[in-house]
């Protein structure tokens, strides 16, 4: 099977114009199938507050009312999206950016709670895995932004990992997928205080041992869990690192990588 | 040679969200090819007055300074086109939302005037017409916004009708390609308060007797002149009409048609 890589990159690596720089080089130049997935960096808490939005949380999560909603797809299926887009063009990568809606690439349904309203936010039903085929059959590199729809017109505001996540578990079937989480640490690490400190590599009886010996960084383990769930639906790797280091991190000389033996 | 429709909305109908609607159910049940390029109407002047984005115009053209290409991409290729996206999605078209940097839709350059700097402004180069030949033969609904790029990561705001041209002429040699400006007037009227007096059919010999006699209103010159241009180019017919009117404006029931014989 042809390889594929499915690229995270989160909101640290789009707030800085140098870190998006460096990043954009690196994957431009990697010369095999990707696929972008970007969240939207403090852009869009910034236009909130520009326009006096007020930003409502609830138990530490961010409620997307219709305003909220608005400020998102400006800001991610806009102004982030095109920008990479044009970047990559510049790189001589056929990038097209799109969002879930396009193409009815993601569809979801609209976060239901017993007592928190969430707003629009939706949870990933469907992944449309035809459409990213035959994007990269013609040689292109989809970018896509954090932002779905439920079918009825509704956009929904959606978790950029889990996105990344249900893409590359789409196109398991059609090709070796490698699943990577672009971020501001160099990995996952015994010590959050220290960059040297990275686990190079994981698979799922390593990880319950580290996280009964309280190794593992809390904040690590939703993401964790993610992964060993992805490999169990099919996709081969799993690499978390930084996202300046990309073919490092693919190569396996950096970052942690996380796999099933 | 199949036909193709190219369907191009202004502002008016964008700002209007019920006029909107009414529009877009007409266009989704219209069983044929069709590309929608779209305006960005006053959403992205009133994000830009309630950013402070001071809003320069020189001889009456609006300058496109850093901010406001920002706040262009974010209305036009975000916000604008997403939505129009997800309710064609509702009405069961499979549109997929791209503007000019996507898939290098359409390169174009910066403006250069002798005396006046445009700012982000681009003028078309070309158009990329071997990818929308591709996801109109996948049954897809591309719907454009009118943000273009110049190759060397450089987003560029551009004339909404002026794309919808190019690509039109681009199509010409695979389509029998029919343009149609849908805007808020009935199509070109003799008297520009008098609704009943539309031109229902426009060729260029009429045209140039009813300029002399200094029948057609100024305003609808540039238009008129770009429309006998996109002829001359190869498109079959430009309709000129109410976006509303959609299907009747295709009909030739309504509005003007513009045509060589």
């Amino acid at each position: 099977m042809d390889k594929l890589y499915v690229v995270k990159i989160g909101g640290n690596i789009i707030d800085s114009e140098s870190a998006l720089e460096t990043f954009l080089r690196e994957f431009a130049q990697f010369d095999g199938r990707l696929v972008l997935v970007h969240g939207g960096g403090k852009l869009a808490t910034r236009l909130g507050e520009a326009l006096n939005i007020p930003q409502q949380l609830i138990d530490g999560r961010r409620i997307t009312d219709a305003e909220t909603l608005k400020v998102v797809t400006m800001v991610y299926a806009g102004y982030v999206n095109k920008n990479i887009v044009a970047k990559l063009q510049a790189r001589s990568r056929n990038a097209i950016g799109i969002c879930g809606a396009d193409g009815d690439l993601v569809r979801a349904k609209k976060r239901s709670h017993p007592s928190i309203d969430y707003g629009f936010v939706g949870d990933v039903l469907g992944v449309n895995a035809a459409l990213l085929k035959k994007l990269l059959q013609d040689k292109m590199v989809p970018v896509i932004a954090p932002v779905s729809h439920d079918g009825t017109g509704q956009l929904l505001n959606t978790n950029a990992d889990t996105i990344a996540q249900e893409i590359a578990r789409s196109l398991a079937n059609d090709f070796e997928v490698t699943l990577v989480y672009g971020f501001e640490n160099a990995g996952v690490m015994r010590d959050v205080n220290d960059a040297d400190s990275v686990i190079p590599r994981l698979d799922s009886s390593t990880y319950r041992l580290l996280k009964d010996d309280g190794v593992i960084y809390a904040g690590m383990i939703p993401k964790l869990d993610n992964a060993f769930a992805a490999l169990d639906a099919g996709i081969k790797k799993v690499i978390i690192g930084k996202a300046s280091d990309l073919r490092q991190l693919i190569e396996g000389n950096k970052g942690t990588t996380i796999s099933n033996g």
